[in-house]
């Protein structure tokens, strides 16, 4: 329990020198600009971008639909809205991620915000696997691996004051749609990310990786959604592997003593950055909410990458799996 | 003695993470690439600073006692060539401060790599007050302060590459000169700083932020070198204050065990970036070694600082004084 004083020294003091304040840029930065930004690694609403207002307005759900055809794409279907999330199953809890079927784009687009036939089930694109460009060595491939061929002359490969600040090109851009049945639940990624709201609205609640520690990470026997038929209902299907993941549901609704989550909306046309290891639970609102983001290795030399570690507590490796680890 | 071992973890994966490589460029960075050096904050020795090469020719000592004139300079005075060091005195160790003597620049520098009369007294202009360039308010201040005003045409209030990369102007610029009897014994300073020779060599040994707890930081108490008449010799006058400091005498020698030295040499023309929060112990060879440096306020938002503070384990503060604390 000694080491968990370390994490609450350094989360306490953080907050005191920081706050719950996050910037707004009414434009997006110079290179030099948001380099600094990146050192400081705090969340920073970003107006301004012109990607994402052009995008606002060319992409109707006809525009889309007119551009994607009947070409198939990999979709999320769950029957809760929440994919890649800790979910109560047969006594225990699991870490369980969404069934993945293939559908049209007009099939997605029509099924949002309304009931997927008798079923219920809720649709969501969020394969996060770079599904619109994906590096490759040191270039984004531009191969027949993406879904989205159709749409990348509307999506740029890179946000330019982004890869200048950091000198590289992002490690993958993806394309994200649902709606406000859709939640993310609570995680962090080693990745700077700027994420773009194109339609609809994304409502981010945010935690510094100081406060890591406080969403209580432990390991989750991991599962899949899965169905025998394609008319039958979704059943839980564990894998036997084990997932490291927070154990805390809604920290936007309760958050956990101790932490200080900001509250970031993003609407249509906006976009924000966010740092590295920032905790990130994210709701949507609108019929149909539509994001793009760009994600960008963040820098590996110095010291970063090890605090990040140390913040989510891999020096208690081995203890802080117990049930009764009380905080 | 469970929270030390928060601290070795750092500093063990800090040094899997980024070993003792340091980069050399060989002409100085764009505002932009310094940007993401800072955010790394790893030393970075810098060749073709034009400042440094240009000083380098211009300041003879002919030169220097022309320019300065019979004005009185502050000099630290020391018989040992130990400034702001811990020093054995009367049966226990203080930290001790140089006596400053006023002399004319020609006095220094006739004194530099030669026995001062039969004391043997070694002098180091090194008061680090801001001795040519000191922030007041937003702007530097040009006033009467400073005892180099007639140097000040030749040294530029900033190094345009760092102030443009921080977004602002130094805290603080100071004119060192010394010889190789002078030695500056291990510490950090929360700045940015550039640092450049003009004449002579110096030898940096630095250890990361992360491997400050093992250099050993104990509370000690406070004196000063003084004399009792302009010919008599200097003695340690305890002051009744404390001072935090390393109780490693020789660590560029006698590493701490689980330190990684970085041993730097910084000859006459070059520059050296020590990033905020990086333990340096500089010694300089050469009959008289001139160096400028350049203190930028470091970036207190975000985890740096807070980070900096737990690294020099400020959250053992109450229990790292035991003389029996065994790492």
């Amino acid at each position: 329990m000694r080491d968990k004083e370390s994490l609450r020294w350094i989360s306490e003091r953080y907050f005191e020198q920081n706050g719950t304040h996050y910037q707004t840029l009414l434009t997006p930065p110079t290179p030099l600009q948001f380099s600094r930004l990146v050192h400081i690694s705090r969340p920073v609403l970003i107006k301004g971008v012109k990607i994402a207002e052009d995008l606002t307005k060319l992409w109707t759900n006809d525009y889309l639909i007119d551009r994607m055809g009947e070409r198939p794409i990999s979709v999320a279907v769950t029957p809760n809205g929440r994919a890649d999330a800790v979910t109560p199953y047969d006594g225990t809890h699991y870490f369980v991620e969404p069934l993945v079927e293939q559908m049209a784009t007009s099939e997605l687009l029509s099924s949002l915000s309304t009931a997927v036939s008798e079923r219920s089930d809720i649709y969501y694109l969020q394969s996060q696997n770079g599904n619109v460009y994906r590096a490759r060595s040191a270039s984004l491939e531009e191969g027949p691996v993406s879904e989205f061929d159709s749409l990348k002359r509307d999506i740029p490969e890179e946000i330019t004051w982004c890869s200048e600040a950091l000198g590289l090109p992002p490690d993958a851009v993806n394309l994200w749609v649902g709606d406000s049945r859709s939640v993310t639940s609570v995680h962090s990624d080693p990745y700077e990310n700027i994420y773009c709201v194109i339609r609809g609205k994304k409502i981010f609640t945010l935690f510094p990786p100081s406060e890591g520690w406080l969403l209580e990470e432990r390991e989750y026997p991991h599962a899949t959604y899965t169905r025998s038929s394609p008319s039958s209902d979704l059943k839980i299907l564990p894998s036997g592997k084990t997932v490291r993941w927070s154990s805390i549901p809604e920290p936007d609704i309760y958050p956990p003593s101790g932490t200080h989550p900001i509250h970031i909306e993003v609407g249509a046309g906006d976009a924000i950055y966010l740092p590295a290891g920032w905790w990130h639970h994210v709701r949507q609102s609108g019929p149909t909410v539509i994001a793009l983001n760009w994600w960008y290795d963040m820098e590996m030399s110095g010291m970063t990458w090890v605090m990040l570690s140390f913040l989510r507590g891999m020096h208690l490796e081995g203890d802080d799996n117990a049930e009764d680890d009380n905080l």
